[in-house]
Parts: structure tokens; C-alpha cells; sequence
């Protein structure tokens, strides 16, 4: 594999100048005025995989925005190994918190900010190049296939009907995810899994009008109070869930479990450091690491009501808004926790205000063995390009996609990250290691060798 | 007075396309983008004044909007009134609701809608017509002044200053200000009280960034589930405010005057149904009028905090905001209770965030005796052109600079409004009757006339 490392040594110049190409077109899903952007995303991977020369390249439509689908396939007694990753973006707001524009990449101290650079453009992109290097040098030892989404940040809602209509196409022994992060650069970890999501929005409306607060103030119903009443009431002091029913299925974690878990490197006060708090809060009787791993939460993503300008404004607003959303663990089910966070808040509201909760997408908690063959396959990987055996962990996202992957295909997945929790994903000044592309794009060859020969016998 | 009311018939058109401009200029005080607007609204009421026969009009600039001053002295023994009003407008948003812009008004069902229609354009202009017709018709029976400014909806605070600079100025017996409301049209009321006003804002940081709320979720203190749970402790299960002294000074209204107060026209099902609202919401013990009259409130007027957009973001914001406003009632002083806010919001909150809190511009309460002669006067006033005695009712808004005159002029204030509750001042949609508007100029000359002869005994 040295003639790779070579390879790769070479190319670093224009595999960073391709990236950085990447992440200069805004590819946010979640907002409609970004379509044609999006859709100009799916032709520059497409292009991409081309180019590294994969084989039936197609920008396949659906019903939201396309889906990239491309293979190679060298020998059909190989075996396959599925990629997935996504180039849609994040929402790039606040942007008055961003040192440089978000889709206007720059490096600085060995780092590349912009929008998407960790999440998931510069991981999904390491695959690529990983998979060109392959070809290049004609060390490909199995068949290989791409699908990357243009829709994972709200929820790949037309990647699930695709992959039902697909089966066949998509049909692999191993899925090959990078969108999580490890633990640091000198403590490599693999991620075992994830939390699950219920996403909610919740509208509270008072009188039929903003009201004079002066004129109606303390007679009427004030949504905005009441909707701060209700959000209050879904914590208790010791900061668990009161939604009744919430934690019926939530798996138990045993104790050796729970005293491994928390052995990972790990200090309280550089994390408070990090985040400029004075304290950390969260669920009683839990760590850190746990509360962020085997523990659900619940957290308002937005809220909004009322004046919100500059200056005073005397108003008794009409409407009160909040997004509000729940990390799921083991074996809760999204759907079900939907239900009862529906139930519950509607019971929560006076006969002064009507409360209507919707729900966004969702995905279910998933675990993935450590015992498996690729998960060792992974292991091995990383342990020759890092020099370290990493550290299995959950982590606290959510890729709600993966449960389903593993329903619909058959298969398990392998959650190779290689960001950290510090690239700030989904908040301003999101960046990636040019260590991290690289190394990536090393270790990857690795898990394609070491997988082949492990399932090979 | 026959010929006034003939004169008024013979001009009503020519009143009305004028006010309609008035109204058509954006002069929106609390937006510095508006700022031209405003300069061109004073001058649209200087000229108003000059063609009204006012004398020594002048548009006095201050360090923020112009206050525009005129005056008719017809002979130094005869009394003065001074009319207050103001010539700027609330921020119209959200502009969606509107049925047609704020600033192009329209007349539907003999009504004026805009905004400033009723607060205090259309108001205002009653008292210039009323004295250009009182002086075209040889009928003003003693001196007047107009002090009309562009500051009333943030705050007034370069009339305060300007107030005390001119006091021989604006010297005069009375002060005369419509810009509250009567119960109806068929049911009169002078405005008898006003609540003061303790505006704050409030800032609270969690993490210095926003963060991904997989990763972060459940470990770190959300701004927004906390601020919520803060905004929730201010109200007891009873609605009572829970700040440590903040009811110390709030005068008991006897139980005699509570029951005449609860005997004014009140009809619950009717208030219901104009806000379509199931049932209504305040303190527990006091009635409808009570809540809104004699009890001090808190609502919160604005909240924002994290991602407020279409679709779903799973952000744990790094800050969350909120604007709350106390409604005052004799003898609460304004910066006392926000010092006691403030003290205790300080309190609430806990190790994990930051708070930080401000005070936008208060006001005192104020009550006004009905035992005077210019009550009197104002309620022989209405009586005459209402043919109904009127009603003393206390208010539930705020107008600071009113206990402010009364301090520095050392007289008292009439509180002649001529709009209804259901103007929709401050909300979208707002109007203003024709009934209204042509009774006010009518009505407004009989109070000079009774007041000066009450004055010359």
C-alpha cells in the first residue's frame, strides 16, 4: 500500500483545491431558495466520481432533490462495500457569528472552515479520493458503490422510498458511513452508536391578534408565557424528562458497561473551558459522556414569539412558536415518543390558549457490534494509519438513515468519522482538519483491504 | 357652538383626505431606517398647524426626533391648555396579517385602516382641526399650545429633557390628551387612570457557540429550556408575580370603588369572542376590569433564541432573548421594579448561563381626580355632543410623560380619548371610526368653552 501513501502525497494539492471547489456551492436542503445550488452539488460529485473512475455514474431525481448514485464493480464473487455520505449542508445561520463567509472557504492553522467542511462534504469526499487513489494504482481488492444524498439534513425523506425501490442496485455486504468524529487526533475512536430523533414543532396561540399589552395585559392569555410554562414543566429539578412513558423503553445500560464507557479520555474542565460555562448541566446520576451516549434528552432548537426587533414594543403576542427536539437511545422508538410528546404537551396547555404540535422527520437509536467482522476490519484500519487500537464509543447524533439501511439491506454498518467534536458542525465557524481529510483518505484503502481479506477467509 | 357644527359638516371630506396623509407617511420612531419619514411627518404637522391658524410653530429638533410646538395666545388673563399628542407610530409587524398595508389606509365599513389611525395620528389631528375651526369661526374662548412629538412609542426621552427646558413655554392651566379610548360609542368614559411601565430585555448565554445537539445535547444548559423555565418562575400558579417586593407598593383599591368599577358595561362572552379565545387569563381574585385596570401585570412581549426558520435544525443554541414588560399601578415606581427584576432574574438563573438584563424606558402610573374642574369640564364636554353622562374608568396603558407634565408644570391632565379598545392599536389591522374622528373635532371645542368658563367662575 505504499505506492498509495505516495499516490496520495502527490495529489494532496488538488484533492484540497477540489474540496474547497465543493464547499463553495451552498448546498442547503432546508432552504427552497438553495434548489438550483443543490442541484449543481449533485453534478460536481457526480463529476467527481466519474473522474476517479467509477462506473455508472446517475444524478438520480426524487420527489426533493437528487440522489448520486455511482459503482465499481471489478468481480461479483467480491465482495461490495456500500458508501454513504451526503452533500447537502446545514443552514449556515447565524452568520454574523462567522469569521469568514461559510461558503467561502479558507484555511487557517492546518484547518478548512466553511459550511459542510467536517459535515458530511469534506468526509464524503475522502472516499472518493480514497476510491480514485485505488484505481489509480490498481489496488481496488473489492466492489465498491457510492450513494450520496443531497437530503440528509432534513431528514432524507425520498432517500427511504429510493432505497426500498432499489434494493437490488444497492445490494452490498458492508455500508461505510464517515459523518461522526472521533475522540482526538492522538485518540482514535470508532463510532458504535448513535441516538435516534423526534423532532417537534409546537404553535400556541392565544387571542386572534397581537394584542396592547397595556389595553389586555393580564387578562388574557399570553402565549409566549404560557408556551415558557409548558417547556419548563417537560423538565424536573434533577433534569428528567416528565413526558409520561418517555423512558419505558429505554435500554438499561449495566454497569461494567457504564464504568468502560467512562474511561475514554475525558476532562470536565477542558470541556467547560471549550464552551466558556461555568457549569455543566444535565441529567442527574449521569456523566458527561453518558449523558451525551446512552441517556435521551430533550432540547428547544428555536423559539419565537412576539416583537423581536430592535427597541420596545408593548405587545401581547397572538402566536408562540417553538422547535423542540429529543435524542433517542436504545430501545425507544421515534415514533412512539412523537405520540406521547404530542399527547402530553397538548395536555399541558390552559383553556386559554389551542396548542398544535407537528412533527418533524425522525430516526431510530442504533447500536453496532464490536465483535463483528467489520467492525475489525475498521479497527485494524485505523490502528495501522494512527498507530493506536481506537476506542470504541457511542456517540450522540443521529443518522437516522442507518437503522433503516441495515432493515431494508441486510446489512451492517460501519461508522468510520474521522472529524472531531470540535469542528462545530451545525453552528458557525464549522471546519476540518487537513490532518483529518488526509488521514482519511489513507486509512480508508486500509478498511477495503483488510474487510476483503477478512470476509474472504 | 351651531356654526362649528356646521362648518365641521361643510369641511369632513377635506379633514378626512387630509388625515389620510398624515397617515400615508411611515413615521415609525423605533427604526432608525424610518428616520427620514419621521423629520417629514413633523413637518406635515407644522404646516397642518400654520394653515390651522396656530401661531410661532416651530420643529424643535432634539437628539433624536423633532417635537413640534405652536401656540394661539389670544389674551395673557384667559387660561391655557396645552394639547399633548404624538405624530409616530408603532412598528407595524408582522406585516402578513394586515388586510392592506399599514400606510396605505383605506376606509372600509366607515372606518379608517392604518397604522397610527387611531394611535395618535387620527387622535392628534382632532385637536388641529377642532382650533382651526374654533378660529375660523371667531370661537376659541382662550389660549392654546400644541406640543406634538415623534417619540411617544419608544420611550419620549428627549421630551423629557425638552420639558424641563422650556417650562415657561409651555406653561398653562391644563394639559389635554387624547389617546386612550371610551368604552364604546354608545357608552362614554373618560380615562381616569393609566398604568406605568417597566420595560426590560433580557439576554441569556449558554455555550459560547451554538452546538450540534447530538453531540452536545443533554451535557450542556440549553438557553432556551432555561430562560423558558425562568420566564415560568415569574407567575405563581395564581398568576401572581413571584419578584421578592414587587407588590410592596401597589395601592389596595377600596372595596366600594372596585364595585363601581365591576359595575361599567362588561361583557365576558363578548370579550371571548372578539379574541376567539376559550376562556380567559389572569390573576386570580380580580375581575376582567380589576386585571386591567388596578393590577400590575408581566408579559413577555418578544422571545428569540436558536433556529427560527422553515424545516428543522438540531441546534442547541448558544443564546436566547426575550423582552418582558410590567404594567404598573399606583404607587409601583418604574425603577424600582426593575431594579427588583433585575435583581431577581439575576437569581433565577443558574451556574450553566449567563444573564444579562437591561431596562428599556418605564413610566409612572398615574391617576387623575374626577372631582376637578377640567374633569368636569371634559365630562360636560362628551355629555353634550355623547348625549350620556360618561364614565370614569381607569386604563390599563401607560403614557409616562403624563405624570412627568404633571410634575414639571404642576397641573393636571385630561385624559379625552375618543378611540375604542378594538382599534387594534399596536396590532395589525389598526383603525379608527369615522364616528370617532368627526366626534372628537366636535366634541373638543365644548371642552375648551366649559373649561374656560368653570376657570373664569
Amino acid at each position: 500500500m505504499e505506492n498509495l501513501k505516495d499516490y496520495l502525497e502527490a495529489n494532496k494539492d488538488k484533492y484540497l483545491n477540489q474540496l474547497l471547489e465543493f464547499l463553495k456551492i451552498p448546498s442547503i436542503s432546508a432552504d427552497s431558495a438553495y434548489k438550483n445550488d443543490v442541484a449543481r452539488t449533485a453534478e460536481f460529485v457526480a463529476g467527481n466520481l466519474r473522474d476517479a473512475g467509477i462506473e455508472n455514474v446517475e444524478i438520480c431525481p426524487t420527489e426533493g432533490h437528487p440522489i448520486v448514485y455511482g459503482d465499481k464493480i471489478i468481480n461479483k464473487n467480491l465482495p461490495t462495500v456500500l458508501v454513504y455520505g451526503h452533500y447537502d449542508v446545514q443552514p449556515p445561520d447565524p452568520l454574523d457569528l462567522w469569521d469568514s463567509p461559510p461558503f467561502e472557504p479558507v484555511i487557517k492553522d492546518e484547518k478548512i472552515y466553511a459550511r459542510g467542511a467536517s459535515d458530511d462534504k469534506g468526509q464524503a469526499f475522502m472516499h472518493i479520493k480514497a476510491v480514485e487513489n485505488m484505481l489509480a494504482n490498481d489496488a481496488l481488492p473489492c466492489n465498491v458503490k457510492f450513494m450520496i444524498e443531497g437530503e440528509e439534513e432534513v431528514g432524507s425523506m425520498n432517500l427511504y422510498p429510493f432505497c426500498e425501490a432499489n434494493k437490488e442496485k444497492l445490494a452490498c455486504d458492508v455500508i461505510l458511513i464517515s459523518d461522526t468524529s472521533m475522540i482526538a487526533n492522538d485518540t482514535p475512536s470508532i463510532t458504535t452508536g448513535l441516538r435516534g430523533l423526534a423532532y417537534m414543532e409546537v404553535e400556541v396561540t392565544g387571542p386572534n391578534r397581537d394584542l396592547h399589552s397595556g389595553v389586555y395585559g393580564g387578562a388574557v392569555g399570553n402565549p409566549v408565557n404560557i408556551l415558557s410554562k409548558m417547556i419548563a414543566s417537560l423538565q424536573d429539578e434533577n433534569n428528567h424528562i416528565t413526558i409520561p412513558g418517555f423512558y419505558d423503553d429505554v435500554e438499561v445500560v449495566s454497569v461494567e458497561e457504564r464504568k468502560a464507557m467512562n474511561e475514554a479520555p475525558f476532562d470536565v474542565n477542558n470541556y467547560k473551558n471549550g464552551l466558556e460555562v461555568k457549569e455543566i448541566h444535565g441529567e442527574k446520576g449521569y456523566t458527561t459522556l453518558e449523558r451525551t451516549s446512552i441517556r435521551p434528552t430533550l432540547d428547544v432548537n428555536g423559539i419565537w414569539g412576539g416583537y423581536i426587533g430592535e427597541g420596545a414594543k408593548t405587545v401581547l403576542p397572538s402566536k408562540a412558536y417553538a422547535k423542540i427536539s429529543m435524542r433517542l437511545v436504545p430501545h425507544q422508538n421515534s415514533d412512539k415518543i412523537s405520540e406521547l410528546f404530542k399527547k402530553h404537551f397538548e395536555s399541558l396547555a390552559p383553556e386559554s390558549v389551542q396548542v398544535n404540535v407537528t412533527a418533524h422527520h425522525g430516526g431510530e437509536p442504533v447500536v453496532t457490534p464490536t465483535d463483528s467482522l467489520e467492525f475489525k476490519a475498521a479497527s485494524m484500519a485505523v490502528e495501522k494509519t494512527y498507530g493506536k487500537k481506537p476506542i470504541p464509543q457511542r456517540s450522540g447524533g443521529s443518522i437516522p438513515i442507518v437503522p433503516f439501511f441495515e432493515k431494508v439491506l441486510g446489512v451492517k454498518t460501519v461508522l468510520l468519522g474521522f472529524g472531531l467534536d470540535s469542528d462545530n458542525i451545525h453552528s458557525p465557524n464549522e471546519k476540518y482538519g487537513l490532518f483529518n481529510f488526509y488521514k482519511g483518505i489513507e486509512t480508508i484503502p486500509y478498511f477495503f483491504k483488510y474487510y476483503t481479506e477478512l470476509k474472504q477467509g
